[in-house]
């Protein structure tokens, strides 16, 4: 059983939580926590062994600790996800592969892209595509988008390299259910063409940025970066080539630590429970 | 403080831990475990805020953990140690570096080598330093070394590139108490000339290894390794120098863990509570 | 055009190759060269800009350079290859759908598994799937192999996760054509289960190699290995499943470097001019 | 003897230079060379091994070279280098120690502080300190300054650590001679602080940039970055301890490349010819 709590920090937690469990013959198998001493707040992702009746844990846990904390006890250990494409293939054919083979941690439940490069791949799969084609209407492509996601139940949206900036009104619907890979480690070079920025600055060092989404563009909390070096003799096409790779690696662990409620989001800012 | 636990694994360790320093009033600023399912075994490093009686505290810890528990309460924050050289200075200096600016996490008693080749640099910094030439005769070489450190207390001793191997003897009189800077990523490569060995055999990537000293020669629990990539171009003396950074490095790293008491020793293993 | 050349060492040979193409009026757009002091060899590889007859190249290179030379003018941009699994889907659902998406840099002929596990992801991709079912028979399993491969143009065979050791006389039979992924940083835990054999030593780092397939079991030329940081959290099973991760990165890397004609073998070891 | 050579790319220029160099029976120990096609700029590093008379060969060389080339035959091994500092001694303490040991490929003329917290450290090193307050008046303080650099020889001024923003006034005198270690991966956080707005942002990976310096603050061409993970559970203070270790090695590498001749600039990058 997995358990996550996000609260106020005071003197005793790990006292009462570790009780409460030990009264209940809960086995901690694994204990993760961390204190942000600046904000006072507590984290905490416990793994016990041992049956336990969910609403019943959930509710005593509730009983000792402080108003207003978060609590999820056994999350959903798949969740649903809606993937957005543009053009490139790599991240979702990753994310595809992952989904067949049952080790992505969450199940796709459609993909829908702006462009008809990657339909087939969808098709090889049986996952469902939707072509939504972006003309200059951003409007009316946000909503045929937002229509849908409703006909599905999902957790969260994955923007596997979807080339479009979404609107507020968009993005305000899903809130930090949003995940993008930004193809630099920000805040360095946000918004378009990163790599060639990163080229006309002669960086050393490339590398993309998993984040939630929120209204300002790229200025999400960031879940995951990585990087590789870079050199002189790296064009900008070469830059963008040799970052797929690490893309592809970045926006994969940013998800299994989402999906496996190892993220927690405050301030702007994620805590990441591993 | 800090407390550091090794004991039997057992439920409701850490409500107990956690549930004394609550009744003590004491604050956990951060708290790391690990268990050991194989083995049973539990390992805890806290640090704690507040006042409280060091031997009532280790007492009360003793009456509430399994028998046989391993407790320190509040360790030294200052290790004493004494380094053993040959020729090469780098880890030498690093390591005297700082210890003169207070960052060593302990405190130089003296260097013994086996060439006068680092005897300035000691001067240079008010450290004793003792020529014991490693003759024909190990023996003697050995009483030699172990009459000096008769004359000093110390907590470890540091192997900052010492090029002799130790005996049987001389190893069993400091048990987990010798920290070796190995060259090559163990097991890759031990005993004589692992940068040689390395380039004979075309490997992609060199790295040394920081582990403690056992009878087994470069067999000893492993604190630390990193490693740098390498390629063909690299002669064995290319090797040579482009380990010394990392080999600084990694040994710097592996004693701050041992100094601050995060590393934890059994089965011919580590536990490295960071 | 690519020019990959591989002879003994002399002085002025730069001088001779290069003085070649500014007469036939070929533009150098990189060039990588490499001399190995020690065995007093000399690799290169050039990509040139501009028209030239590829057989009258050759036999200039040829009538310039020691005798003995190894030249390839214009090698094949797409080798092609048969890759040979057993149950782990990651090393070639990334092959697949590398050749599926044209950037593998070869052409998937068909797969060979001795179960049955990878056959549907294979005819998802069009791939031709052929399971040889290893039973006690060794001969006759390795008969098996070698006749489907005879149906099929290869330059190279790719064992992605193929988890059987091949014989002497399988081996011989593909000199320098066979590609292996073994998760270790070999030298370290040759054999089998290397996973476990880290997990006991407790190595503070992981991470596979992709190599050549000699007679001597992980004695071959090492062309790429990486590695990731492990420790005391991590049991056998969770280093096998970080290690999937970096075995399909570094089994890509090796991939691309072999079909790009950047890798040569001499005295069991590679030049990688990347 | 080394040779390095920048200059107008144009068809046939390897040719030339290594033809002369054949018909002078200097042997190419290494040839690292690099063409940015867009700038049309060749540049080259060459190490060769034989006797020739120095301002004969750099007279030939220019005389087969296009107009403008810069050329550097057998450039100073030994660099002449002036340090400046603040308080914090890692980089400083790692310089003084190289060049006590003749590893640092250049040699440390005097140090120039703004705090007298290094001047023991450089006395223990027999290298001159000069003590240079930062009082309101900034002009005088940086007259000061460079009236004790016009007492020495010196190649480079190297910024270990100093924390001042220098004018243009200051800058000019001194183009592409001043390398300046900051304490973020430029152009993420730029000027002061950049560890605290590091923490803010909430990013996962740290680390620092060595560049020339030039009169756009932290904007100057880059010559080596290298970066740390970093996560939530480090302080702005943890970041600054952590950072120190990744600066000092950034630092020393980037002097290494430069002090070896191997670094190019134009258009406010760097080609690094390792």
């Amino acid at each position: 059983m997995i358990i996550v709590i996000q609260c106020t920090d005071r003197v005793g937690l790990v006292a009462a939580i570790s009780g409460l469990l030990a009264k209940k013959e809960l086995n901690i198998i694994s204990m993760h926590e961390h204190v942000d001493n600046t904000a006072n707040l507590f984290f905490m992702r416990l793994e016990v062994d041992g049956a336990s009746d969910i609403n019943d844990l959930q509710y005593n846990l509730q009983s000792i600790l402080p108003e207003g904390a978060l609590i999820k006890v056994n999350p959903l250990p798949y969740k649903k996800i809606i993937v957005l494409v543009t053009k490139e293939y790599h991240c979702l054919a990753d994310i595809l592969v992952r989904n067949y083979f049952n080790t992505l941690g969450a199940s796709v439940q459609c993909v829908i892209g702006n462009h008809t490069t990657l339909q087939d791949i969808c098709a090889r799969f049986d996952i469902p595509f939707y072509l939504v084609q972006a003309n200059n209407d951003k409007t009316a492509f946000e909503e045929n988008i937002i229509n849908i996601t409703k006909q599905y139940k999902y957790d969260y949206l994955v923007l596997a390299k979807f080339m479009r900036i979404l609107s507020h009104n968009f993005v305000s619907r899903y809130p930090m259910q949003i995940i993008n890979i930004h193809h630099s480690f920000l805040p360095a070079f946000a918004g378009a063409s990163p790599y060639r920025q990163a080229y006309e600055r002669g960086v050393k060092l490339i590398g993309p940025t998993a984040h939630y989404v929120t209204d300002e563009l790229d200025e999400g909390p960031i879940i995951a970066q990585q990087i590789i070096p870079a050199d002189h003799s790296l064009t900008v096409h070469d830059m963008v080539q040799a970052g797929k790779e690490i893309e592809t690696a970045v926006l994969a662990k940013a998800l299994k630590l989402v999906f496996d409620d190892r993220v927690f989001v405050y301030k702007n800012k994620t805590v990441v429970l591993e």
